[in-house]
């Protein structure tokens, strides 16, 4: 953690902790699946409140930018500000859209005023939306008026001129008609200060994180202990699938690739049969409460016979990840954290099989901003979250990926979201 | 097809023709199954010589309107010229973009150059693309690179600073990225000219959206024999399911609404029983080779009670979609065809309950542009295709709709797509 970019350079390479391996078998008992089942029980979601608090942070950053609104689609920054996710709905040809406006008649505090623009045919369904609001203004456009028109009464009159913000993730035709319709305003994606009120996790939000992450090694944990010698990638998926949903968590799944096939970052599409000499690559999510979870763990079994050299590529992909984790810290420029890591693995011979970025930013989307990779100038500040994932890749051979995610904590230093339960895998062994 | 809107004022009801009921029972025999089975059993998927006749005629456009490049994200434009859809090519935040260039150097014929910019890590998947191209170079973005930057190769030095149209239909943040990568340019959502390529329908697409239309008339048939007193609306969405399937049509279901349900246009989450006095509404579609079908029922099984009130909403439904297919033709303005259908209610004294527009395009998307609502001003042109679907939607009690697509032919008047299996509905016992 204290170890920077400049300082990084000179670091001999015996300074990095060492992996140390065991040979204790995992237990047989069951209680990691009642600890599992049990694990996440008492995580709450999003309380009204915080989506309220999200809401007025928005408009009084709008109004610090002198911003008209912002506008988003269902997706995740409308999860985020309003609970209004693709899920509950469908994006289609007719727009339905957030319009957050800063309401400044209170001198004192700027407070959120939230609309929805929804296909007058379907109000009704609208306002079932469990959209998260103080008082919602319902805008309705019929069948045979333009849509972006009907978003004016949102918006105070001499504000149609100003700076509208979008999520950049809008379809360009959204953006293409509010412009049309406001030809006097400036409509652009939001600026960092926006952007960095979703990307920097509140304590709430990182509690959901860490348990969704340490559930999910559990459940990675536990699987590997029902594996065996010829079992096939899709049956490791659904023994772990299974765990997931012991675990209370949603959607959860794997990209499980055996030996040779793990060298193709997102998979080979065959369903290999596990080998006395292959490592098994398990990379994993599953959601609690909207908040997904990654993990990467690439172990062996205890009966698994693994040579030299697969041991010497698996430690430089763990040495690769604390590496990166020790540089990361408030202040940092994200490049650095994914240069340190491929540093390290040129040290040993492996930063042209490192194919990939570093990590990218986690909350409520999988992937989402900022990402850390070679070209990335964000600057990492407290509640930042990333993942930490470097990789070996040598096709037709060895796939090795380790992958923890972590976050900023308050004092500018680096926590992983699966410390809970041990954090980082320690060897092949001990995923 | 003759009746234009200014005659429409003036057209007494009586002129339109009236449904005939039969009281004919459908017949027992298992003949329409083994039809079903095998009626789009010749169906071929689009030629990749008419995928690259696609490109050719859009780099025509693209030359003609002084133009540098167009670029799409997967999706049905990328589908629709180089048979790269969101199926085959998950979006994410890493941009893999269709880039088409209008070839000049033969001043006779202008022909396409194919493009594709894609992760560097993942062009060894982007090559196993199944997209139809004559000559395809591949653009590569390194993890640490900005991706928009890489583009440029596929542009002339010159055409920096031209106008360079993208597909509406891609995200906000990617046409900000080629914005920023190309700041002399003009990067804007593509022009009519251009749209109307895809808008307006070939003779093979023609041929496939008939029997998947065909196919769906037929499946909503065959089950309406199946079905019974009492039956539940999930057990006849399965039953239509199968039927899908047995025909080879992909993603075949229907939204299945009995009784008041049909009221609610969307669907009410409810699964009710068909009652004796109950309408069974149908609102079914099912994809062949990539073209979806589009087709509602609204009937009645034999042993049904039927009111007076109920077959008149129904002939009122029936004839609002009879006018306004007649009102379609090659250069009506499309807002006059939804007008057709309203008047025609209103002089029904039902207007106020059909509560969305008429109609939508379809083709490679189930709804795409143009669209016929009261405020289209799009001209119609040979080879477009809509949906016909007026609706009458009178909560808590009732909900009719009867929907056919048709395209405008060659000679300009109207064919429904439906029409190889006898077009429309002809009453409420024969849909």
């Amino acid at each position: 953690m204290l170890v920077g970019w400049l300082a990084l350079n000179f670091l001999p390479i015996h300074a990095v902790p060492q992996p140390q391996y065991h040979s204790v078998r995992p237990s047989e008992s069951t209680s990691v699946s009642i600890g599992l089942a049990k694990h996440c029980s008492k995580a709450v979601p999003i309380s009204a409140a915080e989506f309220h608090s999200r809401q007025d942070k928005l408009a009084q950053t709008l109004h610090a930018l002198n911003a008209t609104a912002y506008i988003a689609e269902p997706g995740a920054d409308a999860l985020y500000y309003a609970n209004l996710s693709m899920s509950s709905w469908k994006l289609s040809e007719r727009p339905l859209l957030l319009v957050i406006t800063p309401d400044a008649s209170d001198s004192e505090l700027v407070k959120a005023k939230v609309s929805i623009l929804t296909p007058k045919f379907e109000t009704a369904r609208a306002r079932l939306l469990p959209i998260a609001f103080q008082d919602v203004t319902f805008l309705e456009w019929a069948e045979e008026a333009n849509p972006y028109e009907m978003v004016k009464p949102a918006l105070a009159e001499a504000d149609a001129a100003g700076t509208i913000f979008v999520d950049g993730h809008a379809r360009h035709f959204i953006v293409d008609g509010l412009q049309s319709a406001f030809p006097t305003a400036t409509v652009k994606s939001s600026p960092t200060e926006i952007r960095q009120l979703r990307e920097r996790k509140s304590k709430a939000e990182l509690e959901l994180m860490k348990c969704a992450n340490e559930a999910t090694v559990l459940a990675i944990r536990e699987t590997r202990k029902k594996m065996y010698i010829g079992i096939r990638e899709s049956e490791t998926s659904a023994l772990i699938e299974a765990a997931f949903k012991g675990a209370g968590l949603k959607d959860g799944g794997c990209l499980t690739l055996f030996g040779e096939n793990a060298a193709l970052p997102h998979g080979s599409g065959a369903d290999r049969k596990l080998g006395v000499h292959d490592f098994a690559l398990l990379d994993c999510g599953a959601s609690l409460h909207g908040y997904p979870s990654d993990v990467t763990r690439t172990f062996a079994l205890n009966d698994s016979q693994i040579s030299a050299e697969q041991k010497r590529i698996w430690n430089a992909v763990w040495g690769a990840q604390n590496i990166a984790f020790t540089t990361a810290e408030a202040g940092v420029v994200a490049k650095r954290i994914d240069k340190a890591a491929r540093l390290f693995l040129s040290l040993n011979g492996l930063d042209q099989y490192f194919t990939h970025r570093l990590g990218h930013g986690i909350g409520l989307e999988g992937h989402e901003d900022p990402y850390i990779n070679g070209g990335s100038e964000t600057v990492l500040k407290t509640g930042h979250s990333f993942s930490d994932e470097p990789g070996v890749y040598i096709e037709g051979d060895i796939g090795v990926r380790l992958e923890d995610c972590f976050y900023i904590a308050d004092d500018g230093q680096p926590v992983y979201l699966t410390a809970g339960v041990g954090g980082v895998a320690t060897s092949p062994w001990e995923p």
